[in-house]
């Protein structure tokens, strides 16, 4: 275990953070808020202590493996969290720090779900810096830096541990080269984004943070009634470009090296778009006496859809009073969440695609044990390892939703909040039902239901497995490793 | 694929239950209710068609394989139920056919679910038959037949279709002595509750049917409150038994010949016994406001963790009115289920203690990922195929409850009805939350809910591969299967 990379990996996040600081203070001085002061200071006192440290603690052996991997994602986001929730206390906006550390977790790991009842009272760099959080923890905060720094010998591990999906390949032969072209079209796809959102008259503060939102898949809004003041035309973008960034980004590689005929062929994205489609049609249908024509019915089943697939959480009504029908649609799509490779949470349609094939197989074992059959993926042969590790990963999937959702249940919330809660933190969605609707807020929560689901966010986001590993103490030996459990 | 045979083994079926409408139709008589016709017409027309046409299908070849035992285990429990349902509805006292059926369903796969508003309107040959089915469809009809007459020459075959948990094993060389230990097992421990019942003061009617529903883990009372209205001595006998009905039969079999150690080595013991017993703790300490003294308190906890956690559905109190907590943990109790090779739902205990031994698994082999473990449970390695039938059957399981759920959210009900409905008759439960808790009926469902659900109580009950293989085209084919979905 290489002890010094990983102390020295996490110091170097916390001087990107640092710096990362300058950009909410920069919307701060411009629109002259005090809240300018908090970020500088924030950026200043974070810079003093790591940049010195990390000079300090500068590793020898530069080598890392899939263990010092796990361990260091865990770890950084931990530090992350904990250091990008004190502009928010600090500065009284959000003045106890269980809350603040509820909101930055929500924002890092790309849930959306808020403590704030009024979202308005928040300054201008605070609201920035909030879904700032949802851009850099969506296509992973290790990833950007490893794109454009000379982090580590093996920047693969680091990938591998922190991108989402069972399967994390490069696209080209170079970890790092891999991540810088996800980070570029990632930030091409969003200033296309922002330029749409101006185009349909969205004012520019707007247009970038619920680009930002939508990129990462995140949701933090900035109106109390998230998307639905805005226009038809600018609802539509959005519910577009939140699926887009439920997509794969594996796919946008192979259309911009002119591979259409690969991109197309990927099962997971027909399956993707045809849960959409068809989940879109079902709720149509059910909520088609609620909306005064039949084109709005259609956009709010639409963005809805769309939102909580991709496991977002911008709404433009009230989906908490829709008919029951539509209401578990919903909860359905947010366990199943988008695809692998994307920003976005929950189980992800590939693990359900090789879930389904496993069960098929297992039935054909039934009938003829002794036949050997090899799953496939899109024409390419499926590993032994990766099918156990998407059975693994669904049974502690299950695991940890129902355990959040047991201590949540201690709250004083009927069954619908408590596991709708659960699972949209858990799966990194947001709004839920009940008491905790897209109307709603968490504010009302007791401090322990908040502190689960800040660590609920956390498993759902890093795919739980880099967190069970950090904390198993055999993780740390370097003996053969044990779990008790 | 020997149709023949599975033709033959159906017919079978229908001839041993047309005998065994002698049993309810001798209650009636002996009560002087009119209801005794009905139980002897359906022995009658049940024998006159089923005693020929076995004659005329008489194979060959009586030799079966894997594939006939679940055809054969699917096609007989929907024949069981379609005529099980007879009585009720010729009687007059289920007029609906579909109520009629998922009445009897409900009973076989000893779920406990009822229709019925009033069940004390119901006559005294009906209520034993419903009891009746309890006993018969816990421990397996087919596993009943085997046990007794010279069936098939394969049994082990129907013996592993028929009976939950992922691994079953002969205790001794031959399945059908296996068969005929556990039911005279099953038989001895039936007579010492009814015993234990007619000790405590329990009416001699009231004690066969209760003694059945326990037996079975079924669940269906006699009265509209339950067992509520009995003394806590009754009550605590109900509830021990309960637990006792939910123990793998093996180890019982162990017992009786002195094997003590083995049986007191079983880990799926132990953790069934920690789970019950955390489980009253919680909800003792939840609800110890609701009581009057901490004794009721702790009998109540304790009586309905029993109940709930072997899937048997009795009540003493009003538990859809408990705290948030204690009903989630009731919740969580109904999808974990008792131990595997008992008359139990749910999931069974040895496949959560394999599910934990796969992650835990997983977990080190993202650390090391050449080396190679096997998986041991009680000392005893575990063989590959089961692991992964095991982490299949929870795909399928959650993929199977998610979808009943789904539908039976197109009723009226709330999330809390649809989805603890859904969770309480797949895991073979009974009594939910919401608007069918213990103290309500499952009579104002749609039409299209009651289906579901009985089906539903099938799948449960059958393990869901079954149903499967014997809905898939290809199992028919004597050809390499194919399965598309």
């Amino acid at each position: 275990m290489n002890r010094r990379m990983i102390l020295f990996l996490s110091l170097r996040i916390l001087t990107a953070e640092s710096v990362l600081f300058l950009l909410p203070a920069g919307v701060s001085l411009y629109y002259g808020e005090k809240s300018a002061l908090c970020f500088l200071l924030c950026a200043a006192a974070g810079a003093a202590v790591s940049v010195p440290l990390s000079f300090l603690a500068k590793p020898r052996d530069r080598v890392i493996y899939a263990r010092e991997g796990f361990v260091t994602v865990a770890i950084s986001w931990i530090l992350l969290s904990v250091c990008g929730a004190l502009p928010f206390f600090l500065s009284g906006e959000i003045p106890r720090f269980t809350d603040a550390l509820f909101e930055t977790v929500s924002g890092f790991t790309t849930t959306g779900a808020s403590i704030l009842k009024d979202v308005t009272a928040l300054s201008r760099g605070m609201l920035f810096w909030r879904s700032f959080t949802h851009w850099l923890g969506g296509m992973g905060v290790l990833v950007f830096l490893m794109s454009f720094t000379n982090m580590s010998d093996r920047p693969i591990h680091l990938m591998r541990a922190e991108m989402p999906g069972p399967i994390v390949g490069k696209l080209v032969p170079r970890a790092k080269e891999t991540a810088k072209l996800l980070y570029i079209i990632y930030m091409i796809l969003t200033a296309l984004e922002i330029a749409l959102l101006l185009i349909g008259g969205m004012p520019l503060f707007d247009s970038v943070v619920h680009a930002l939102g939508t990129a990462g898949t995140g949701g933090f809004g900035i109106k109390p009634d998230s998307i639905a003041g805005y226009s038809p035309y600018l609802q539509w973008v959005i519910a577009v470009f939140m699926l887009l960034f439920g997509v794969n980004f594996n796919l946008y590689y192979l259309l911009l090296v002119r591979r259409v005929r690969d991109a197309v062929r990927s099962s997971e994205l027909w399956t993707y778009l045809s849960i959409a489609v068809f989940s879109t049609g079902v709720i149509t249908a059910n909520t088609l006496s609620l909306g005064r024509t039949f084109s709005e019915t259609l956009r709010n089943a639409f963005f809805q859809v769309s939102s909580i697939v991709t496991t977002t959480g911008y709404s433009t009504v009230d989906f908490d009073r829709w008919p029951q029908l539509s209401k578990t649609v919903l909860l359905l799509l947010m366990l199943i969440g988008a695809c692998a490779g994307s920003t976005a949470g929950g189980l992800k349609v590939s693990r359900v695609v090789i879930l389904f094939k496993t069960v098929r197989r297992e039935l054909q074992r039934m009938l003829h044990p002794r036949a050997v059959r090899v799953l496939r993926l899109d024409g390419k042969r499926l590993e032994e390892s990766v099918v156990s590790n998407t059975c693994s990963y669904l049974a502690v999937y299950v695991i940890c939703l129902l355990t959040c959702f047991l201590i949540v249940s201690a709250d004083r919330f009927d069954m619908e909040t408590a596991f709708s809660a659960s699972a949209a933190c858990f799966n990194n969605i947001g709004p839920a039902f009940g008491a905790a609707g897209p109307m709603a807020s968490y504010a009302d929560f007791s401090v322990l239901s908040k502190l689960t689901l800040t660590a609920a966010m956390l498993f759902g986001r890093l795919e739980i497995f880099p967190l069970l590993l950090a904390a198993a103490p055999s993780t740390w030996t370097n003996k053969r490793p044990k779990f008790h459990f």
